[in-house]
């Protein structure tokens, strides 16, 4: 049962690949690294009714499983080359196979992402991917540059997943689509990332919040940062739809937005925007590297702020 | 709480490898592929009441998650360098994931496989382990090249782990302590898979079964195989506990075991029972390839026998 299943995943996302010596079908795959590249290796787990709700469709499940996993070789600057996929799910169903395969092809086929490898196992529904990105040696983003005085920037728009996720509850969560959207099929700054290599001093994905995510560059770098809370871009979508206070707390709490929150110095910051504008993403000036440990937000009058929720827990939020 | 269950369980597992460049503690792990090698990559998951039973012993859960992995590697003949941890689990109890560790780094670290990264999350229990190991180009041992009039070697013994399992619904299953011990600490046969590099047509690891498994072989390279039922190597153990008909069955259909399944030419059978023999595991002859595909169990008079469970399912057998 397994290789079938695998294989019919495989058919879905097939890519071919010169570094992929043999794909999917054997005890392990063989691929090799070009010359003067290292590797990025990161895995992340779904699991249903934590990551997900139950009842999402397979596709926007197969999108998500990879979508994080793409995020954090992004937040690393790591160009995308293969994945390993390991299912466990309570049935066999083959339109669920099918949905969530044709999720995982839609995000993986523009990356030219091979899926090399999987399991698939008979137990609760979760999704864990393995993803492996080039990287050339030295230019990684680490959280642990970030330097006093320098300018914490952020990609995208912050606090719509956790929205999308409050409005699932709504009786008409269709009124709602984009915020669910960005839950749902959240976009990894492959390309962003990308282009901060050799500029942003420290770099983390947005998958907690934003509090907490810059947290851990701050504790990594063994600095502080000061954000000012009316500078979060927030979309249209969460402005219309939710109060101003609610919005921020999604902003500054919310998790599963995957944008980008880095570090540059501040002379760097006007080139930087220019650049991830032409990408597509943007990215806004949220704050700023200080001596001080932690992170604090500060409201248009220059007090102190507390947001609602200390960090992102899913569903137990 | 993601980062401290990782880094607790790092502790455990501390290896010093050059070639891992940034471990655990940044969104992915940087690690370096020695030149003139390739990569061996592999996934599996354990699941509660599949893999294992409820109520196995933490430790063995660690060792066992890395074990199947490892024997992924071995089946390809690759040395094991770096592993990825993603751990589900319906509590975060301190216990459990200094159990979990220590079983884990008891195998890991007589390999120097260096543990670089990880995911835990809260939901039904599930551990996922991808590993990563080295081979020369060309090298790694395929499912692919068995040839007829090859002989169908295997290490070890077959059907203990399928034994233990039954044992464990005994009142008293100390009794059984070795067949016990097998199904939750397969030794997986690294050394061994090195030791064929270069002289094994073919070879995978009997997790599924040896009739299945080496099913697996016949469909990949064209070809059949028939084997001997009384050739088949099994434990003092398990010829003590159970009816010659049933020992038989285990060691046909039991799945779990672990051990090698691989093809030599005829006149280099000789020279790898020894070399495995030296490596403390052995290897016996069981059967031969032959062009009927499929594969087909004689007894000792020569009549064809059919096994009484056509393939390890797990828990479902």
């Amino acid at each position: 049962m397994e290789f079938d299943l695998i294989e019919r995943i495989r058919r879905h996302t097939e890519v071919n690949r010169d570094d992929v010596v043999e794909g999917i079908g054997d005890d392990a795959a063989i691929v090799a690294v070009p010359s003067g590249r290292e590797l990025a290796i990161a895995v992340d787990t779904l699991v249903e009714g934590v990551h997900f709700p139950a009842g999402t469709a397979p596709a926007d499940i197969g999108w998500k499983a990879l979508a994080v996993n793409l995020s954090d070789l992004a937040a690393m600057g790591a160009t995308p080359a293969w994945a390993l996929l390991a299912l466990t799910t309570p049935d066999g169903d083959e339109a669920f196979f099918d949905g969530l395969a044709r999720g995982f092809a839609e995000l993986a086929t523009p990356y030219r992402l091979a899926l090399v490898g999987g399991d698939t196992t008979r137990g609760p529904l979760t999704v864990t991917v393995a993803v492996h990105g080039f990287t050339a040696p030295g230019e990684a983003l680490l959280r642990s540059g970030a330097r006093v005085g320098d300018v914490v920037m952020v990609t995208g728009t912050l606090g719509d997943a956790a929205a999308g996720l409050r409005c699932l509850a709504e009786p008409d969560a269709s009124a709602y689509a984009a915020l669910v959207e960005r839950l749902n099929r959240p976009t990894p700054r492959v390309s962003a990332g990308q282009a901060l290599r050799g500029i942003a001093t420290a770099c983390i994905d947005v998958s907690d919040g934003l509090v907490a995510d810059l947290g851990h560059i701050c504790a990594a770098s063994g600095v502080g940062a000061d954000i000012d809370a009316e500078m979060l871009p927030r979309s249209s979508a969460l402005l219309t739809h939710f109060a101003d206070a609610d919005a921020l707390d999604f902003a500054l709490a919310g998790g599963d937005d995957y944008e980008l929150c880095f570090t540059v110095p501040a002379d760097r910051a006007g080139e930087v925007g220019a650049t991830l504008a032409r990408l597509g993403c943007g990215a806004a000036r949220v704050g700023r590297i200080v001596e001080d440990a932690g992170v604090r937000v500060f409201d248009a009058r220059g007090n102190l702020y507390e947001p609602a929720r200390a960090g992102w827990n899913h569903f137990a939020a």
